[in-house]
């Protein structure tokens, strides 16, 4: 049940290694259940760095994945690849800024969303794109995200960083990071922090753990000032935008607690007391996220009619092709990929 | 060499357990070299309360100290102490505002800082007071630091979080982070982040750790904005206002590493990259410190005539004379006071 697409992201970066690194564990995890889309050159160059036991098939078609591998027994060892892009990403040097390279990944993309949204497949999993060849393509995208949304022609659309259960979160069920601002000057995130858009996001924050775990989650709403404006003496923002979202929150029957000093709450996070937390702005949940444990970080977009993963981390061009890429963030974000089909196809 | 003193803080706090208990492991690790600044009985309470093996000295003077104890060897059980307050704060419960305890712990406090402005003793460790308890009191300060600053007449000083080498930070010296804005609303962070305000930090984190180590410290600076300003795109404060303060504590000889992402600057320092971080604001420094290891964490005050070191918690009401207060962050606090005090002498 539920076929998983990986793409293989910018081929100067990590993500065939990662890929590759992690292919036995995926299928002692789950069995055969995963595609790749990118070049399968590519990854027999990484297969071959890494050293390990295992054997590329370029397959057509989606529907052919099991006509072409050998047999059920090899499968574990045999990695079904749809080729997405020709020969000229071959050249592309490692760790380098190229064109080619940001053709490549972004036609793997674009296949995969295609598949996905015709229901060939039943999520994507993406590796690290990089920004900057994904431009020289001519593609001016800032980032994964954008380009699923359109694609999939939504326009509202959320990333959520998500922390699965484990070494440094004691929660049964991870924890769910969303910013009300990200990638903004602190100077203009006042503006950006409204009723509104803190509702909003304590609602996608609800609903995505709700998807997860097939509970109602418990969310946690940080303070924008410290020390959660003591009182109104460090800011009134936590009186006059967060507390009322979170009265209209509750009015909607999702379980949120109190605003509380980001400290605070990120302490009782790892200790398991959230499922969720709602940031003001970046670095309240960044900060977090990656002394936790920011090598298992999983990055989904919300608000899309396909489900989404990522790994949190970047193309990493200082290991790239090094045999040094470590997969905890890409294993993690098939297991969540994984997690949310099982739940839909539970509901359906 | 070296005597010092403790303050007992508030009595219907953690103070006094919190000295009990961690009272053997002090004189394990250094000899007879401290004395307690509050009511003895309230000390007698703690030992009971906690049944450990250790009574208390009512001693008059300071010099009387080695002559009202019995005999070294007993020494390490036996606490002297100096009586500061009547006994009117017998009367105080634990766990509550009130005015008799705001005025034992101001008493106390002020015991201290003359012993150790007259050169009776070398530092000064506080244990936490409840600023509702000193307002009633009529003692209207913020906290201890204001207290320390005004009695020893200086303007200039700051509050520096430390936390010494150990679990949860990989350098050899600890770790200390420094804020440029604290204690105020976000909106406000912008107009006291100046170049003047940053060069000030840092210049005091390399103080205090060149004072702390007898080396010359690496310092870490964090962006105010994400992606440290994204090269413009989310703010300019890291090119107008950072890193014109960088260059310029350079040009002083400080050894310090360009303007970083905070949520980088945090794991690195944690790595040991850095012997201290100045953060632009509360969330920066606060998130970090609690999930590395608050409870180990220390308070310093820079810029005072005298050494002062506290425990960075409260007085934890929800804990107080149930026996459950942990003793890390007293016993850094003494620990950091008594390498500071040993390294002036080595200085003299």
């Amino acid at each position: 049940m539920g076929l998983i697409g990986i793409t293989i992201g910018d081929v100067a970066g990590i993500g065939a290694e990662i890929i590759v690194r992690a292919w036995s564990d995926i299928v002692d995890e789950f069995g055969n259940c995963a595609v790749v889309f990118g070049h399968p050159e590519i990854l027999r160059r990484a297969i071959k760095l890494l050293k390990l036991d295992l054997e590329v098939v370029t397959v057509d078609k989606i529907c052919n994945i099991f006509s072409d591998i050998t047999n059920a027994v090899f499968y574990k060892k045999q990695i079904p690849c749809i080729s997405c892009s020709d020969d000229s990403v071959l050249q592309v040097l490692p760790a380098s800024i190229d064109k080619r390279a940001g053709e490549a990944a972004f036609r793997a993309i674009n296949f995969a969303i295609e598949a996905a949204l015709s229901g060939e497949i039943d999520a994507v999993v993406t590796a690290p794109i990089h920004k900057g060849s994904l431009n020289l393509a001519g593609y001016n995208y800032p980032g994964h995200t954008e380009i699923f949304a359109q694609r999939c022609g939504v326009n509202d659309y959320a990333m959520m960083l998500y922390l699965p259960a484990g070494k440094g979160i004691y929660s049964t069920d991870g924890l769910a990071v969303v910013h009300v601002t990200l990638h903004t000057a602190m100077r203009n995130i006042f503006e950006q922090i409204t009723i509104d858009s803190v509702f909003s996001k304590i609602k996608l924050a609800d609903e995505f753990m709700t998807r997860l775990t097939n509970r109602r989650p418990v969310i946690g709403v940080c303070s924008l000032n410290p020390h959660a404006g003591e009182g109104g003496l460090f800011g009134d923002e936590e009186k006059t935008k967060i507390s009322p979202a979170i009265e209209l929150s509750r009015r909607n029957g999702i379980n949120v607690c109190d605003v509380s000093p980001a400290d605070t709450i990120m302490i009782d996070a790892r200790n398991g007391k959230y499922d969720a937390v709602v940031a003001m702005f970046h670095d309240q949940g960044h900060i977090a996220l990656k002394l936790l444990d920011m090598h298992r970080a999983v990055n989904v977009t919300l608000g899309l009619p396909i489900i989404r993963t990522s790994v949190a981390h970047g193309t990493a061009f200082d290991k790239a092709w090094q045999g040094q890429a470590e997969t905890g963030s890409m294993l993690e974000s098939f297991r969540t990929a994984k997690k949310l089909v099982e739940n839909k196809y539970k509901k359906n």
